[in-house]
C-alpha cells in the first residue's frame, strides 16, 4: 500500500513510500481510507511545533473516513462493509474528560500516534464511528475534529437554543461547522472575517450578520447587532490577545469557548466585564464519541453537508498542505482512494 | 438616628451624622440595622476606584443583617420582628444573572446605590432573605457577598462533591466559607496563603492542607498533594497573573472561579493547560437571592457559623477599614447597635 | 367596560356583564386587552373541577396579549404603548419553581385569582412579558400557557438538540407549539393522533411522522420508526394510563414530561421499562417569566407563528368553550376588541 | 478451585463444585476473588424471576472484590497484585446509558452473564474498578450495586447539596449507603422503616430522623418534620404504589429516584401533586464506571465504612441468602477466602 510518511520534522521531509499492509489485532478493524481531511494541526505536527514524541518514520493525518475491509479476534462493533470514522480521542467514550493534571490527555493519531496518510489502517474499534449513510466519505472525513468541535461545543457543552445569538470567528473547518449548527438550531448567527467575499459566502450557507474584523470595533459591532445583548456563546478561534474582545462581545452569562490559537498563546483578557457579565470560558478539546454519534444522527436528520473548500489527489498532500496554510473556506480534504 | 456619610471620595471624608429616620414606601420594609460586615469592595468605592456614579453625600456599606421594625403598604414578605440580611445583587431572585453587554448590572447597596452603615434602613422588600436562626447579627451580617459568594460559586456553579479537590487562595471571607463550604460536603480542602499561621487557623477550620506560597512553586505542589489530579474547584481570589497558577493546579475538567481582583485587573494564562485540561473559568459575581436562602438553609442544618476577624463598635469605622486593608482572617464587622 | 363574569360554577352562570374601570395601584399598569385565548383548563375551573377557591363574581381566563395603557405608581418595567402579555405564574421569576409541599404554588389569574376575560384589568407589572414584535395580539394570547410550556419543557427542562426524537401527543396548543419548537431545533418530531386529518395537517406544519393512535400498537410504532431507538423526549399530553404507553415509546436515558391531564387522574406504567431504560419523569406546570422572554427572543429570530384554529368575538365565548371542548388544532383565541 | 453453580432455577438447585481455573484471554486478567456482596437482585435470579436467558450450570454473584493474579495479552489496566472490585453495568463507561427502546441494556454477572461466586474468574479489564485503599475486601464487595447506585443516585443525578432533606426508605444497602452520603454532603436525612430498632441504628449512623412506617401517614410525617418543604431527593426502595406516598413527600421540584421493586411491579401516583409539585422522577440502573471512580476517591477521603449486617462463610451461601431474604441491615457479603 501507498502511504505518506516522513522521516523527521519539515515538510519539506513528507515523502510517499509503500509499506505493507496492516494486519488487524485482538479487537482491531482494518479499514481502507476513502479520504483524510485535514487539519491545522496537521501543520504544527509536521512543522514540529507539536512537541516531540514522534517516532520516524511518522505518518501524519488524524481524520479519516473510510470502509471496514477485515475484523481481529474480537472485534464486533462493525461489519465489513460498514463505513466509519476516526474518534479524535481514543478512549474518550462519553463524559468526563480522559486524563490529568500531571499527565493531561495527549494521544491522539497524526501525533504523536502514527497517523492516517494512508491506503490502509489498522486500529482499535473503539476508536471508530459509524459514518452518517447521507454523506460520502470526502464529507465523512470532515467530522472527527471539525465537526464534532463544533457540535460538542455549541450542543453539548453550550445547551445552544433558538433565540440565542451565536458569534463565530473565521470561515475555516470549526467555524463553518459552527455556522450550519447553529442555524439548525434557530439561533442568530454573526461572523466575522478579514475577507468580504468569505462573509458573503458564509451569509449564503446560513449567518445572519457578517462583519469585517479589519473595519472598526468587531466587538462593538456584535453588541449593536444583538441590541446591546451581546453574543450568547461565542467561537473563540483566534486566541491571544483576541479573547479580550471576545469578552466584550459577550452576553450577560455568556459561553466562550477556547479553542483556536492562530493568534497566540497566551490568553489575556479584563477582569472587569468577566466579572460584570459573569461570562464563562472553556477550553474545548474535540469532544468524545458519544458526541460524534449524536452528531452523526444529526448530520442525516439535517441532511447537513460539510463545507469542502477543495478536495486533492493523494499524492497532491503538499499542495492541499499550502492550501491549508492560506487558510481555507471549510475543509481542505485529501482523497485517497482515486 | 446615626449613619456614616461621605461627601466626596476618600477615606477622610467619612463622618458620622445624625439623619432623619427613613420612612418605608409601598412595598418597602423599615430595617434596625444589628451588624454591617465589610468587604474589600468597600475600600474600592471609599477610594473611588469602582467608578463614578456615587451621589453625595453617601453612605457606605452594603452587607447588614437586622430586624424589621415596620412595613410600608403591600409589604408581606416579612413580619414585623423578622431578622433578615441584605440579598447583595437586588432584582436578581434567581437563574441567570440580570444585564446586557451594553447595561451589565451593577445597582448595589453601598454603591453606587446609598449604602448601609446606619441605624435605619428602608428597603424594598424583595431585597431581602430571613436570617438564620442559629446566627447573631454579627454573624449574618457576613453571609450577603462572602457566604452568598462560596456557596453559589463551588455549590450552584460547581456541583460540588465529596471527594473533590477545592483549592482555596488566602484567607480572607470568601476564602474561609470556601474552606467551610467544601468540607462540609466532604470535600478535601487545600488552602493557600503566605502566612504560616494563618495557614495553621485554616486547618483549624477543616482545611486538609496548607501551602505557603511564597515558597517554592504551589501550583506544582497542589499537583503533587492529589497525587497528580490537581484541584476540582479553584477559587481565584487573587486574579492577574496568578490565573496562569490556578490553571496550572487545575485538575482535567477543573473549575476556575474568577473572584478576587486583589493583584491586578488583567487576566493572563497560557492556552495550551487550558485546552489540554478543558479547563473552565467562571466570572463570579455573588449570587441570586434563592441560593442565599438555600445557604440559610444549609447554615441551620450545619450549625455553620461565619468567621469574625473581629467586631468593631458603630464609631470605630475608620479602624475596622484599616483592618480590613491589613487583611483579616475571616470577615470584619461592625457592631451598630451597642 | 365590558367583561364576562360568573356568579357561580357551571358554563350556564356566564354572563357578559359592565363594569367599572380598574385602577392600577403601586407598582401595577392598567392593559387594554386584545385577545384571550383559551385553554383546557379554563373548563375546568368553568365547570368547578379545579377545586374551591373561586371568588364570585369571578371572571375565567388567564392568557391574554394587550397594551400597556397606563401606569400605577412606581410601575417602571413597561412604557404606555408596550404590547406585553401574561407571564401565567405570578411571581415565578426565574429558576427554581415556587411552593412548598405543604403550600404548592397555585395562584393563577382566571383561578383561582380574578380572570382575564374583559376589556381592562390593572396587574402588577412584574407579571407581565413584553411581547415579541412579530405577533399581533391574537398570537401572541397563546403564549403563555400553551407557548411557554413546550418551550419551557423541550428546551429548558430538555435540552433539545438536533437530531433527537420528540413524541407529541395530539394537536391542540401545547402539541402544536411543540411541534414546531422541536422542527425549528432540528429534531425529528412524531405526532400521535386519533384523526388522520388532524395528522395530516401536523405534517403540514413540519412533523415527520404521523402515527394514528387508534391503529395499532402506537408505542411500538414509536420504536418501530425510530429503529429501535426511541423517543428522547415525550410530551405527554393525555396522562392516565397513556404514561405505560409513553413508557414503551421512550428511548433509554428518556424524557417523559406529564403535562396533560384528559384521560385520567392517576398515573400508572410498569416499572421494569423504567428502571431498564432509566426513564425520566417530569411534572411540567408552564414555566417562569425568564423562560418566557426566551420564547419571545426566538419567537423573532424564527419567525413562528403559533397555530390559531379559529378567532371568535368577544360576546361569542360559549361558541369558543364549545369548541374547545371538541379539541381544536391549535389555540381558540377570543378577540376581545372589536 | 471452588465455586456456586445451579444446573437450573431454584434456590435448592445450588451445589459447590470443583472447576478448571479460568484463563485470561486477550485484554482480560484474573481475579482471586476476596469477598461477594448479595444483593436482592441474586434472591429473584436464582428463583428464576428475572427472566430468561441464563445458560446452565450457572454460577449467580454479581458484586466481588479482590486482588488481580494474571494479565491476558495486552490487558494493562491493572498491575498484578492491585485490589478490584466489579463495574456492574459492563461496558457503561460514562456519560449516557447504554442501549435502547427496542434493547435495553441487560447484560450484567450473575444474570444473564455468568456469575462470581467462585475462587477465581477471568474478565475483560474494563470491566474493573481499583478498589478503594481503605476498605478491605468484604467492605468493597458491597460497592458494585448498592454504593455505587446510591451515590450515582444523589450525587451524579441529584446534585445533592448540604441542608436539603434526603429521604431514604428502609435499612437495606443502597438505603444505608444513601444514609451515609447524604449525610457526608451535609444534607438532613429521614429514613423510613418498619422496624423502630432499625430505625435507632440509622440514627446511630448519622439520620437525622426515623419515621416507623406503620404508624400513621409517613408522608405527611415527612412534610411535617421538613416545615412543610418536603423532602428534596426520595430514594423510592420499595415501588408499585409506594410511589403515590413519595409523590406526597416529595418537595417541590423533588426528585424521585426509582430503584427498588419489593412492593411491586406496576407504579402508580396521583398526577395532581406531580404537577403541582413538578416532580422528577428517574428510573435509575447503578451507574457507570466514571461514577464508581469518582465514589471510590470519596470513600477514601470521607473514610466511609460500608455497613455489613453479616459475613458468612464460602460454604454458608444458603444462609446467607436466607438472611438476605429476611431483610438486613445494610449488606450481606461472603467471604470466599478463608
Amino acid at each position: 500500500m501507498k502511504r505518506w510518511s516522513m522521516d523527521g520534522v519539515g515538510r519539506e521531509r513528507l515523502r510517499m513510500e509503500d509499506a505493507a499492509p496492516p494486519t488487524p489485532g485482538p479487537g482491531d478493524v482494518l479499514v481502507r481510507i476513502g479520504s483524510v481531511s485535514l487539519n491545522y494541526r496537521d501543520l504544527l505536527v509536521i512543522s514540529g511545533q507539536m512537541g516531540a514524541g514522534l517516532a520516524f518514520p511518522f505518518s501524519p493525518g488524524s481524520d479519516f473516513a473510510g470502509e471496514v475491509i477485515a475484523r481481529g479476534e474480537g472485534a464486533q462493533r462493525f461489519a465489513v462493509g460498514d463505513r466509519v470514522f476516526a474518534a479524535y480521542v481514543p478512549g474518550w467514550i462519553d463524559g468526563r474528560p480522559l486524563g490529568s493534571a500531571a499527565e493531561p490527555y495527549g494521544r491522539s493519531m497524526g501525533g504523536p500516534l502514527p497517523g492516517v496518510l494512508a491506503e490502509l489502517v489498522a486500529l482499535p474499534e473503539s476508536w471508530l464511528v459509524k459514518a452518517p449513510g447521507s454523506l460520502d466519505d470526502a464529507q465523512a472525513s470532515t467530522l472527527p475534529i471539525a465537526g464534532v468541535t463544533a457540535w460538542y461545543t455549541l450542543v453539548e457543552k453550550g445547551g445552544l437554543m433558538a433565540g440565542q445569538t451565536v458569534l463565530v470567528q473565521g470561515t475555516g473547518g470549526v467555524a463553518l461547522f459552527g455556522v450550519q449548527i447553529a442555524c439548525a438550531h434557530g439561533a442568530r448567527v454573526v461572523v466575522t472575517s478579514s475577507d468580504d467575499a468569505k462573509l458573503a459566502r458564509a451569509k449564503a450557507l446560513g449567518a445572519d450578520i457578517g462583519i469585517n474584523r479589519l473595519q472598526g470595533d468587531w466587538a462593538r459591532a456584535v453588541v449593536d447587532a444583538t441590541d446591546g445583548h451581546g453574543a450568547d456563546h461565542i467561537l473563540e478561534l483566534a486566541g491571544g490577545p483576541n479573547l479580550a474582545k471576545s469578552v466584550e462581545a459577550a452576553a450577560v452569562d455568556g459561553r466562550i469557548y477556547v479553542i483556536g490559537v492562530i493568534e497566540g498563546l497566551d490568553l489575556s483578557a479584563s477582569v472587569v466585564p468577566v466579572l460584570y457579565k459573569q461570562v464563562n470560558l472553556h477550553g474545548i478539546l474535540v469532544g468524545p464519541r458519544r458526541v460524534a454519534e449524536d452528531f452523526v444522527r444529526a448530520v442525516d436528520t439535517l441532511n447537513l453537508k460539510p463545507v469542502i473548500d477543495r478536495r486533492y489527489p493523494f499524492e497532491a498532500l503538499p499542495e492541499a498542505l499550502a492550501h491549508l496554510e492560506r487558510g481555507p473556506f471549510g475543509k481542505i480534504v485529501i482523497d485517497v482512494i482515486r
